[in-house]
């Protein structure tokens, strides 16, 4: 066995929900997008079908992309001996799949640095490069995970929307699902209310079957439901993920987590975001300069092949929403929790992370 | 042309949208569950059918289900020559198809006064009831829309929950979108946001459906969506119905209302219930004596065939949630808008309508 091999066999050992992972030369990958009526376990050998699979959302979470484009790189240099033209060609095909995905681009770029001074990659090279990459997002799981968790008391229900778990990161459990899972594993009585997230119903389809795969007791509710459930007592705390976090503390993430944070100030209900310290961005000062990207209104209108509206009825899909820091009790982060005032206590994560 | 006959092609001059009808000696009804996607018109010549599709949601809609009521006791008077016992026993009937619903108990009731003082009931005297039934409706949507009317400004955008519209009252506007159609009606250049309204969806199939019809410009969203565009100044004021009022103002409405009411609250926006005297319950002091009825939690799971969630998923569906007084800026009603303090004002009112 190789030393990689024995690492993925060793990840295959921890119970995590692996999104990617390689197995007799080829990659293999979990097809989110036909969870969770199927399992549905594709075989990846070229480089151009996994830029296609992220671009299609088979595989998806920043986390589980930026693994797939190391594990890309890899099996391109398995493929072609690691020829530089080879691997730079490898590399500019994934980025482009995701140009705004910055996990992406730094993971393929530390997949190939060096690249310039050699006329092929040292496939060794490639696979110690790949499990550091690999080791680094599981680490960051399990730290986040146990800032998180400290922060969840036993017997309680956390309330969660869309989906920010294993198989968004390398397998044990993203971002959000990390904090619910380390205070479960913790020995702590908890509990998850998963909102469906319409329009794709990532909540539904695909949070709800990770806790169920981890033995997490899950109640699945409307997104209209979370203020009716914080009114009666049933949510003690909220912990969601995040597309980006400004300077000052501004969260963007799925459409609806506004709602939610709303909901919880009002019943006193601490609401926290998961996220990685790479995910802050500092050259963004607030949320007024985030920009919101708009979808194919069709995910309204239509579910799959089914029709939900009449035809012709105008709809819009705004990907995420603006939740200001007000709302928020902490930020979750591999480095620790962050809480107000967020514009000091990020710069000073910042410099942390940076020395 | 009967009296009946003249007054029904009347209301069909009146671009009404009307839920039930009578043609050719059968009732007419379109069926609400098949819409947006056909509109199917049932013909029904017994009561025990009436009854069966007012049991399964083919008809909806307090007001609907009200004339639905008159209808089938007229019905049966035809069928049956009028016979005390038969009127009786189609009374019976019609109630138990909902024996909650306030309006069908009360429009039967009048149907069948004086049924004990006669061996048949005489025809034109039925129909100078449901004449009267149908005139009453109608004028109550016209009433309630003018009131609410006045609170709607040109150019202002309208966002409503749920489905309290013409198909679930006598086919002007219901509640809710009487206030809107009185608007446009009055030439002011509104829109309307409508919520789709998970899980069963009415916003989009029938509230987008009505307001298509009317030739109002409306936009579908997911209800997770309001917050977003009340942030971005894209609603000037909220108007939903209501299924219940407490003594005190606190409403309970479809699942969903109260985080409209949140977002509304937080961005100044004007929240309003477009309501029925007759719905406001002097005997429930408030929200918290109003008891929220379950539904079957496979309409979370689930969409017609189409799962949506892992099976085994437990979920939950609370049919209506409790918008505090405080988060209303006015209450519209057949007889004007009240407004705060609620208790006095809604007794004031009742006192109204009492003498």
């Amino acid at each position: 066995m190789s030393k990689l091999e024995q690492f993925v066999q060793n990840l295959k050992d921890q119970q995590l929900l692996l999104p990617i992972w390689f197995e007799k030369g080829a990659l293999k990958l979990i097809n989110q997008k036909e969870l969770p009526h199927k399992e549905e376990i594709l075989t990846i050998k070229k480089v151009e079908n996994l830029a296609e699979a992220i671009r299609n959302m088979t595989i998806r979470g920043s986390g589980a992309i930026g693994i797939a484009g190391a594990w890309g790189l890899y099996l391109a240099a398995l493929n072609s001996g690691g020829t530089r033209e080879e691997m730079q060609r490898a590399a500019r095909l994934l980025k482009s799949t995701r140009p705004t995905a910055v996990n992406l681009m730094k993971t393929i770029d530390e997949m190939l640095s060096g690249v310039n001074g050699v006329e092929k990659m040292p496939i060794d090279r490639m696979e110690a490069k790949l499990i550091e990459i690999l080791e680094r997002q599981l680490q960051f799981e399990h730290s986040l995970g146990s800032y998180g968790a400290n922060l969840i008391d036993d017997g309680e229900t956390v309330l969660t929307h869309c989906h920010s778990g294993a198989l968004a990161g390398s397998g044990y459990g993203g971002r959000a699902l990390s904090v619910i899972r380390k205070a479960y594993e913790q020995g702590k009585n908890i509990r998850v209310i998963a909102c469906e997230t319409r329009p794709y119903l990532q909540g539904a389809r695909i949070t709800a079957y990770e806790l169920q795969k981890f033995g997490i007791p899950v109640t699945l509710i409307t997104d209209n439901m979370s203020g009716y459930c914080m009114s009666k007592g049933m949510v003690q705390k909220v912990v969601v993920g995040s597309d980006r976090v400004a300077a000052n503390g501004d969260l963007a993430n799925k459409i609806g987590t506004y709602m939610h944070a709303l909901a919880a100030k009002e019943h006193n209900i601490p609401f926290y975001t998961a996220t990685s310290s790479h995910t802050i961005d500092f050259s963004i000062q607030g949320g007024a300069g985030i920009e919101v990207e708009f979808r194919d209104a069709q995910e309204v209108t239509s579910l799959n092949a089914q029709r939900l509206a009449p035809m012709g009825v105008e709809a819009l899909y705004p990907s995420f929403d603006i939740t200001p820091n007000g709302y928020l009790s902490g930020i979750i982060t591999e480095k620790g929790v962050i809480t107000q005032p967020y514009a000091i206590n990020l710069q000073t994560l910042n410099r942390r992370v940076a020395h």
